[in-house]
């Protein structure tokens, strides 16, 4: 008996060394089930089909990496949009803060009204009313000190029927939907109606979503100097609405190629679902419809905020959408519940 | 003696494998020098210093990875601008597709003057000329279409002095700095005053960077249905240029976050590179200046086009801004060289 193996028995022992190794290593890796929040049922089905297609290597719908492109929208998609929309939030709590600054503000409409808190009045307030509160509080300012008075009042500002934060608002199944495609060498994008410059302050922390990949409305800057030092201040014009056609019109500007993927749930999603459907081969449409007032919120085409009109059901029941029912699909909408 | 060693010596023999199957990937993957088209000096040694600085875990200017953002103007700074831009000759090509459709055009001018191949009236076109050309031949089709057509001309075009595709005629040290900062965790991106429409069909091809990481000049499009299917046509309107404050602004609408390192040559950069300092901390900001007529061309303040005036030179000292001599500190210029 030789003592010490041969070179060629001492390569098996290293291979087979190795071969343990990462055979072991492959398996702490082996994922539990990614979609664990989502109930069996034909939306789940979809999502793990889609990846499987898009991402096996021979398979006849396989993508390229560099054109898995997935695109959410936000406000009702991601996170809770009722009773208000959390930016409209932000900009009534702002106003508070500018009328601090500039009493005069106080006497002006509708400045008067939200500052009143008179809860009917504000609910009566009109889309160039919202415009002008929108203005106020989004421009004249840096984007630095913009983005810091986004921060300052995400940190705390809660859900008022929920007590949670609203970034803790956030529906547990969609994060998973992201994690589960960029562990498939997607790239996840928000494409929202929502401000740019406001979903990019908390992207990254609450969706881990890089600021680089919000594609949302946007208004000009302008550059400039202050105290020798470069200053970009947001400006009330060349408004980009992204919303609606607006929203294939900024993917285009900021991503440059159709989605593969594509999630919102109300009417201003259509477009983009669309244009991302009509890519061809294998594509996901998928729309969030409420329809849980016990967990979340039931609103659909009288809605005033994510009107899921009959016309947008019959569209996506036309074009083979999911429609994703949040009462049977999702098994916990919430991180806190469970 | 024992034929079956003990568990223990086991596991030491499986550990001493992965050890060294470990070590030899690790030996194959040591990098040669990733900077290999330069010769030793300050400019090659600032990129080397900044890379270390911000990826080194405990150095007091590290930088976390998803803030490491670096931006490349493209004409001039990582391909030949010299003597007209590729994206100008790309207009006068396709001026002479749109005048065999339309024949009129050949009778308006600047169309004629372009079309009579007069290279000295041709000289003397205006930038309203100029705009007039990029309209004709850059909107009215979609997006698809146009990018096409640039597919098409790029695939065969060829740089007049250098008698290769204008895609090789690329500046491979500035290739191997793109390919070191990603290897160290970097984004790249193009941030050019040319069309983004027109760079994102070969950025991926030419320089690994991916159609979402190029930022460039913008016109609108409009989003619309033909035969059923969605489509966005390009329109002569809501222009908008990435060239000195453009760029900045540019950079804050696509990426959001202030970049790490700005590469630039010319006036149009002055301002990203302002933009870029202005973040504090470790940062990177190079001026390609081409010095060099036997292998590139020399030009400076007076030349029409990639203008690097005496001011910037001034602000470049006084900054503390990496000048790059193309003669002293590129040893390749182009990869047909080596």
């Amino acid at each position: 008996m030789k003592m010490i193996p041969s070179y060629s028995a001492f390569a098996r022992i290293l291979a087979l060394g190795a071969l343990i190794v990462l055979g072991a290593y492959a398996q702490a890796q082996t994922p539990t089930d990614p979609l664990l929040s989502w109930n069996n049922g034909p939306a789940k089905q979809a999502i793990v089909t889609f990846v499987k297609e898009t991402t096996t290597q021979g398979s006849p719908k396989f993508v390229d990496p560099v054109a898995r492109i997935a695109t959410f929208d936000q406000d009702g998609t991601t996170w809770v949009e009722q009773p208000l929309y959390a930016q409209v939030m932000f900009a009534f709590h702002q106003l508070g803060a500018v009328g601090a600054k500039d009493p005069k503000l106080k006497e002006i409409e509708p400045f008067r009204t939200v500052l009143s808190g008179d809860r009917e009045a504000i609910a009566k307030l009109t889309l160039p009313d919202l415009e002008k509160i929108l203005s106020v509080t989004h421009t004249g300012m840096t984007v630095e000190v913009f983005q810091k008075s986004v921060q300052d009042w995400i940190s705390s500002a809660q859900h008022p029927r929920f007590h949670h934060l609203y970034t803790e608002c956030i529906y547990q199944p969609m994060l998973e939907v992201m994690r589960y495609l960029r562990a498939n060498g997607f790239k996840t994008y928000i494409v929202t109606g929502g401000g740019q410059d406001f979903v990019r302050v908390y992207s990254e922390r609450v969706y881990g979503i890089p600021r680089e990949q919000v594609v949302g409305s946007t208004a000009g800057t302008t550059f400039g100097y202050k105290d020798g030092k470069t200053e970009l201040t947001k400006e009330p014009r060349d408004v980009r609405v992204d919303d609606n056609d607006g929203k294939p019109i900024g993917i285009h500007l900021m991503i440059g190629r159709r989605p593969l993927a594509a999630f919102g749930n109300s009417g201003g999603d259509q477009e983009m679902l669309e244009y991302t459907q009509d890519g061809g081969g294998a594509r996901l449409e998928m729309l969030v419809h409420h329809d849980d007032a016990t967990r979340e919120y039931a609103y659909g085409p009288e809605s005033k905020i994510g009107t899921f009109s009959d016309a947008l059901m019959a569209e996506a029941n036309k074009r083979g959408w999911v429609v994703i029912s949040m009462k049977n699909d999702w098994k916990h909408i919430f991180a806190w519940e469970q």
